[in-house]
């Protein structure tokens, strides 16, 4: 069974927009910030800033099922896959308090090198998959 | 044959993140703003604001196919399609310069009134496509 | 002596720019979301979106003392007085685990209703001072 | 008399708040890129890259006079004067239709290496001064 990361936030007044919810932008943000948790508990942060090697956004598939608002309790589930070069993130992001479905993403990223040569995963991110 | 709507923009600094080139959740911000620029030339703006009905995301998919950089001269191209309640927007971000894929998105939007209510596309809108 | 509120939030790794630190605008996102706090511990949010009344910035002042980085713990200290129609909000940023400054803020701000005309501050703020 | 910069832009949908107009901290984006334009007039962005060096915010001062919306046509003039280490950015948001003032900054910055050690302004930037 796939291992699964907990990434627990709460929604901020300024990430709303006109329409009055978190606008679709700001998904991502949250959803990238999990993947971040998920580097950092890893040591993979040390490993980014000496090689100059990076983790880029090649795909990203969202479905956004329902609607968040100010200081709504919310938390993201992710889980891994390596695919060849690729890292494959599966990410739910949930309702704390009603545990109702926010929304569902499909994140595909590489790792590359400073001259943005696809690069294996690291050994340190496989060994836990 | 479909119409195109082109949004023109360059990039800014501060859309830049700690790997030196643009935000995946820029693209976003951007692709939004294309959106914008039809509802506005649809006269929209005024239909949001009177009946508090508004369009919502749906779904996002996006390819990222390369990176931006700040003071990238930069187009958008959008065309339309109805589908049931569903507007599909399908977009692709081209360097201005070297008219190279920068990204390639298709988004499906719906809109609601303010209960959440889907509502058909404006005749205004179908009557373009 | 005049009450304080306290915010704590983690650095994030989309709020970095390119130089590799939290962007100075960014400051202003978190310190409007300490008074969104505080907002909330008035129930001013029901406030808000019954009366169609709002709280609009007119004047901020930030030094920015020191560098802020991804995962930095971190806190805002934020008091109110009122000054003739202003509610003015000093803010203090700190690193949580050295309780060294960030940055230190002072945010005029003016209740208005949905015509800008100026109101005086809710007396439930008013008696808290 | 000091030379003036001017930046042109168009409000952005995705920059509005729930209140409907562009968030506070948007200001601040708007105004570094208007600083970004003029560090790019004196070719400043390969010296950033190539010394390691950058530019910080120190200190801001900002008074919002007017609100902005969607699609206002807007532009920035910028003026710069040095004082010992510091560069300082005097700024003013004017709506490009109305020539109303939208907000007035003062944005001390300072350039420093790696480290963090203040250096000197760049004599590129203090012989146009």
């Amino acid at each position: 069974m796939k291992k699964t990361y907990k990434y627990n936030f709460t929604v901020r007044g300024y990430e709303l927009d006109s329409f009055g919810h978190v606008n679709n932008a700001v998904y991502l943000n949250y959803l990238e910030q999990a993947r971040w948790e998920i580097m950092n508990e890893f040591n993979l942060l040390d490993y980014f800033k000496k090689t100059k090697n990076f983790l880029i956004v090649i795909e990203t598939n969202i479905k956004y099922i329902n609607e968040l608002n100010i200081f709504d309790n919310t938390f993201i589930d992710t889980s891994m896959q390596k695919s060849g070069f690729y890292l494959i993130f599966s990410q739910m992001i949930r309702n704390k308090d009603t545990n109702q479905k926010i929304a569902k993403a499909e994140i595909k990223c590489i790792f590359v090198d400073k001259d943005r040569t696809p690069l294996d995963v690291p050994k340190i991110l496989t060994d836990s998959l």
